[in-house]
């Protein structure tokens, strides 16, 4: 076997055993009895270091070394594959094994004091905890800065978004800022202005809700051989290519939470369905980064489902599955509760137009913190500053503030971004493939989904890791990424008047 | 650390990696859409391969030659647990590497081959791969018997049982087979002479058949914070001490199946529940072996489940649970439906005096094969010719004959004998518990099995591997293992008029 022929058989089994972590996480949060915890952890730990040991050997330093000189000979898929190799090794060998411990250390430490301080509103509680987090992300950042020649929030950013700069992020997110508070305000008044909605009463059974989100999960191109739907605390998306699982929670009093829910996670599951087969479990094969995947998710939800072609679709599925009948339950009616605007403190219950405000938020904050310029204790009063400046509003406690989410208690720093760049890619992808399929709305309105499927399969799923998510998306659009066709969505569907619901 | 505090560091991590395994295997059977078979193999072979790349390492014999000097500063609990790892590294290293391949190779082929064969009832489609099955188990166990100084079935036997011996297990059967035959004629006379059984119409639904064997469970000692119970086409249990998950399958024409099957896995939930946790994942804190693990299954099934002291317990959960009432479900006709004996062809669907008719067939068939003394294509013959000897009956097709177990198809050679070793120590176990605690019976007429738990905990599950299967029911027992129990027991229930239900 050549260099890069030994490489494959390597990462091919990392990548198996990588995909063993994902079951068993799958497990623990849908299946595993409470009891089960601290097994599970050790599991878990010990995959990850064997994982970890097999990615740092020196036996594969070299391998890539050597496969240097067979460049020429590899086709472009191959070329990428050892590219990403190494982006992965770089990122497995800049960090001592200590460091390495200390992190998985704290990240469950902090996660479980995080878990009972978050009810009790209690940040003080967990201060102490986060402060060595970020004092550990710091020295985790600094290494990778140097090995990878990045900045060191790009380095943590890198692990989530391959290549992700924050030059860029901050104009386009100083670009969003800029427009956002006005547009959060017209669209409060066009909706003020609209007539009254009122929500059908329930309850919703779960099995009915699970009934209906089933059913459209397959009208979507779901394929329930090689894919679950589950229940979990937090939805999310995981498993291989051919048994993708997502998960919801379902809420008896709504039953549009769980359904638009597992659209957005079904955005996510046929990505990953159809990433290439022929580099399954090699890092090229693997989803692009959280961008790319963000984008596939609400493509989906927001794009293509939260629409009056859509709802008109799903209207007389709706009303069989809940027998429900008049004028609440016209597609339009269900479009128009689909769209609402509020402004909130919770960022995972907000609407897609103040969404940003929140992702904007933690990401200035959290790089300020790995820059060294924003303590831990004062988190809390740069929170309430900085939500009021961008969504003019602001928390009475922490709870519903720098405590709400798990990603800094966890360890998961440089992810947020990703969220509002799923946002803007997503648009921007739909601009381009209604511009490539011009009936697409009509085919949605009949619950045909292929058309945008082929699209996206040939454009973005297919694609892997081969490309940057930069050239991606400019390949795919025509445009550099951007956030114009993400303001022009917002405009067009919570400001003109042409597409106001009657 | 000294050598032997390194290698439980290193088979701690071994552990760790077989409970992943495991949670594979029973998402596997229960969870994973049929979409997701490829992948997960590619996955299960991943992680045994990382497994078994872990126990042969070089370093791991430098280590277990050096704690030999380490010896006498050790406690008995370390001593076994040394005897046990060299016991494990034996078997891992005793087979070259190419022959551990072609054997995963051909089981894998096999058992897809069977999985066609067997409702087809065509035993010619899967004779050859069967063929290579048996040259390649011959190999392991020529190599396997160098090592270990035994004889080849002994050291097939040795995965499931250890320390074996076919003299003696053929004394046991050639005992049993001795007395079985006229034991089954007198019970089918008994049972002929009495009233006739009418069963409970049914059906009885799956939830209300689940809601029961729950409740049983618990009254049992299941705590279902650290375990489930669901569905699987074979029944199981599997999972870590702390998250022990059993398997069933729910027949709506008869309840009593899925429920006498749940309180057998039970047994075996009980047991690997209640392994030394000071010792866990290390090997002296594993389940002994095999005939240990069914006693404790047929334990609570035959012995203190299948009772009219059970059914007394049981009767009226059943009742509430399935609307039952009138004579059929008094406890008495409940009992009597579960100790009815008939002749049939299948052993999974055997009564307890039959079944080592069927174990002590397989037995002598494989041990003939492992020998070189009968060949794949001699098999049904020998398998009617010895069927009729045992029971009185033979099958006319291969479905009902040699092609209705996995294990030869599926690797699992040297499996077979242990049922019935279990039966027998449930047997002697059980008379021992009877006489320490003499109002066991009434007990469990109440519900309350926390005295059969604690001494068996005592005896039996706090031991792990610290003492051979001899040592162990010698010493619970104060009588080496024999066939004298498990007669008197058969005897007594089936026999006995004193005993004989009305």
């Amino acid at each position: 076997m050549t260099p890069y022929q030994q490489l494959e058989a390597r990462f091919r089994r990392l990548g198996a055993l990588e995909e063993a972590i994902g079951v068993l996480n799958w497990d623990n949060a849908t299946m595993m009895p409470p009891g089960g915890a601290a097994t599970r952890a050790e599991q878990l730990a010990t995959l990850s270091l064997v994982a970890h040991e097999q990615l740092t050997a020196p036996e594969i330093g070299g391998l890539l070394a050597e496969a240097e000189d067979e460049r020429p000979a590899l086709d472009p898929w191959q070329q990428a594959n050892l590219r990403e190799m190494k982006r992965r090794r770089g990122h497995a060998a800049a960090v001592p094994g200590d460091l390495v411990e200390a992190v998985a250390r704290i990240s469950a430490e902090c996660e479980t004091v995080w878990r009972k301080a978050r009810p009790a509103d209690d940040f003080a509680a967990v201060a102490p905890s986060l402060e060595q987090m970020l004092r550990l992300q710091r020295e985790v950042a600094a290494a990778k800065a140097e090995c990878l020649g990045v900045k060191p929030y790009e380095a943590l950013l890198d692990r989530y978004e391959p290549g992700g700069s924050t030059a860029t992020i901050d104009r386009w997110f100083d670009e969003i800022a800029g427009f956002l508070p006005d547009l959060i305000e017209a669209a409060l008044a066009r909706q003020a202005a609209a007539a009254p909605l009122d929500d059908p009463p329930g309850p919703f059974p779960t099995p009915a809700q699970r009934q209906a989100a089933a059913r459209l999960m397959e009208a979507v191109g779901f394929d329930f051989d090689h894919g679950r739907l589950d229940v979990s605390a937090h939805p999310f998306c995981s498993g291989a290519p051919d048994d993708v699982r997502i998960t919801t929670r379902y809420d008896e009093r709504d039953f549009t939470k769980a359904l638009m829910g597992v659209l957005h996670e079904t955005g996510h599951a046929l990505y990953k369905r159809n990433l290439p087969a022929r580099y399954r479990l090699q890092p090229v094969g693997a989803a692009r980064g959280m961008a790319i995947h963000e984008s596939q998710s609400l493509l989906l939800e927001m794009q293509a489902c939260r629409s009056l072609a859509f709802t008109t679709f799903a209207a007389p599925i709706l009303c069989e599955v809940f027998g429900g009948a008049g004028p609440g339950w016209e597609p339009e009616a269900l479009y128009r509760r689909q769209i609402r605007v509020r402004r909130g403190l919770i960022r995972v219950d907000a609407d897609e137009v103040t969404y940003p405000a929140h992702v904007i938020l933690r990401y200035r904050l959290e790089q300020a913190m790995i820059a060294g310029d924003l303590a831990v204790r004062d988190l809390p009063a740069a929170w309430a500053e900085g939500l009021n400046a961008l969504l003019g509003i602001a928390p009475d406690n922490d709870r519903d503030g720098c405590l709400q989410d798990i990603h800094w208690y966890d360890g998961s720093w440089g992810y947020f971004p990703t969220y509002t760049m799923g946002a803007m890619i997503a648009a921007q992808l739909f601009e381009a493939v209604l511009e490539a399929v011009p009936d697409l709305t009509a085919s949605i309105s009949t619950g045909d989904f292929k058309p945008l499927f082929a699209w996206l399969g040939e454009q973005v799923h297919g694609q892997g890791s081969l490309i940057s998510t930069a050239q991606l998306v400019e390949r795919a659009t025509g445009s550099p990424i951007g956030t114009a066709s993400f303001e022009r969505h917002l405009r067009s569907r919570y400001l003109d008047r042409r597409n106001e619901p009657a």
